[in-house]
């Protein structure tokens, strides 16, 4: 097959640095069926470092979507990450946070070392950084914070146009304080990215409380989407054990039952679907689970760290091969 | 050989969780001399984790010395870190911190998921905490603050006895501020730990500025020593290009020269010497290296990611063996 790159040899690449939720698998103090099975060393089971992705137009200079608290061993792990020129060099040039959580900000403090980069998130996730003196590692002499706004299109890397939106969520666990929780609110504190290069575009939404019309709507017609999948069953920490929350109070829609994503994404137009941030309880990452089997026969896939897509342009490869 | 464990099968174990500086070995970012082979794939070059080290008096209860961000991984690679029992539980009853520096605080993060420990440190660097609320994540239902004064033996587990003292160094980076920096200054922000079980003495200092007479007097005499041995050379890392200090401005008694460690300790009574904390640019790193060959000619062992230390009883044993 003839692949044919864009003008400027653009396609639009994504490294899945970490496949799992806050914690990764396995998690330190866990003991759940899964955990258990990793600490005994049972085959089948593959550990997941946390929460981030890696996305390119030109497979040189890398977006960060997510800093998890394991990125130091993620970029030793991919190729990709490491620096290739000079003394100081990385091929990571922006950041971008989709929200507050640990699982997702405190990986930036692996990212100091006098190396610039931009760092992307709403004004309202920039306050909590603003709020924590550790980040103040990031030396704004290399560093600078930029702050995106909701649905406004930013080019953050030369033909990688990245555009924020809403998603049903809650504030970040550190920051809950003592009152009820709203865990379907809809703000700047937990967004979903659209990534488009190269003719594509990709969807990242690592945390989603629930699919509303209108986000499906957006999501329609998509070439890739990476989504929220944290749990299969809402009450799975409670069955397990291990926890007492529901993956709706964590803002986290579930994969099965008549409110999860299996149901309502069914029939939804999309490329290629890939559930991303997947927790430790999940019975999704047990090899032969009846729970991964309906996952792949509802046609998703399951992220695991390494895992690579490179999107090749449809309609540029169709002419090719016309020719 | 005859080995006779105390009344309660008591033996001071020491498992070096991280040999690493800040930003471990490679630095994410960093292209030195030992960093650029490393990414090359060269032999003879062992990564390093950051800087952490757990200690324990009977092989079941650990106290963990400084929380570094790699320690998710570091839990994973060390059996002796695993859960063993329950639906949650960890080995690790207390964490104690002997600066505010990120290598040795970000770990705190990890530890969340309501696991009970002690969070042990002096009430400054304590302080240092209170400012982030990034630490919040550690719930005060399961994790205790508690505040360790100079010089004032503390028995932090069963038959585990600490006593924090000041040595010379600094504030933390994120902390320095604009001004002038004292880097041998002697207070509550770097201290030195010594940990007495089973009738034996380690002592464990990752960072330190100088050794003063009075340090040299408290360390003699000592079974085991873990030491700052953050760079060889007190330029080293503008030699190598990749910065701008020196291991004095950063607060680190170099290796070599006529201040240095080596010259130091040179005829100090102490039963085993290991460095600890060490940079990425720092030459005993690799396998021939001249600098190595220097060091152990000196009497020290260097530090590996996963060595651990199990202290005999020399006087018990030595009274088995003559019975």
């Amino acid at each position: 097959m003839i692949e044919m790159r864009g003008a400027a040899g653009a396609q639009l690449r994504a490294l899945v640095l970490g496949a799992g939720a806050g914690g990764g698998f396995p998690q330190w103090n866990c003991r759940c069926r899964n955990c258990a099975s990793f600490w005994a060393g049972e085959a089948g089971l593959a550990p997941m470092s946390q929460s981030s992705l890696a996305v390119s137009a030109d497979g040189e200079n890398w977006l960060l979507l997510n800093a998890s608290p394991d990125l130091r061993q993620q970029i030793i792990n991919a190729s990709q990450m490491h620096p290739r020129a000079g003394k100081r060099h990385s091929p990571i040039k922006a950041v971008l946070l989709t929200n507050g959580d640990l699982d997702h900000i405190a990986g930036l403090i692996t990212l100091r070392e006098k190396q610039g980069f931009d760092l992307l998130a709403t004004e309202e996730i920039h306050s909590v950084l603003r709020a924590n003196p550790v980040f103040e590692a990031l030396d704004p002499e290399f560093v600078s914070r930029k702050p995106i706004a909701l649905e406004a299109p930013s080019e953050v890397l030369p033909g990688l146009t990245v555009t924020l939106f809403a998603v049903p969520g809650k504030v970040p666990l550190f920051l809950e304080g003592e009152g009820p929780v709203d865990t379907s609110a809809v703000g700047e504190f937990t967004v979903g990215v659209e990534i488009a290069a190269a003719g594509q575009r990709l969807f990242y939404i690592p945390g989603c409380a629930a699919l509303p019309a209108d986000l499906a709507a957006r999501l329609s017609g998509a070439d890739l989407l990476f989504f929220d999948g944290t749990v299969y069953h809402d009450d799975e920490m409670i069955r397990e054990g291990v926890g007492h929350k529901t993956g709706a109070r964590m803002g986290h829609m579930a994969m099965a039952g008549p409110g999860g994503s299996l149901a309502a994404f069914s029939g939804l137009p999309i490329g290629r679907k890939i559930f991303i941030h997947i927790n430790n309880t999940n019975p999704v990452l047990r090899a032969g689970s009846t729970e991964r089997a309906a996952v792949r026969a509802a046609g998703w896939e399951i992220a695991c760290d390494g895992l690579e897509v490179a999107l090749t342009r449809q309609d540029q490869s169709a002419q090719a091969q016309g020719r």
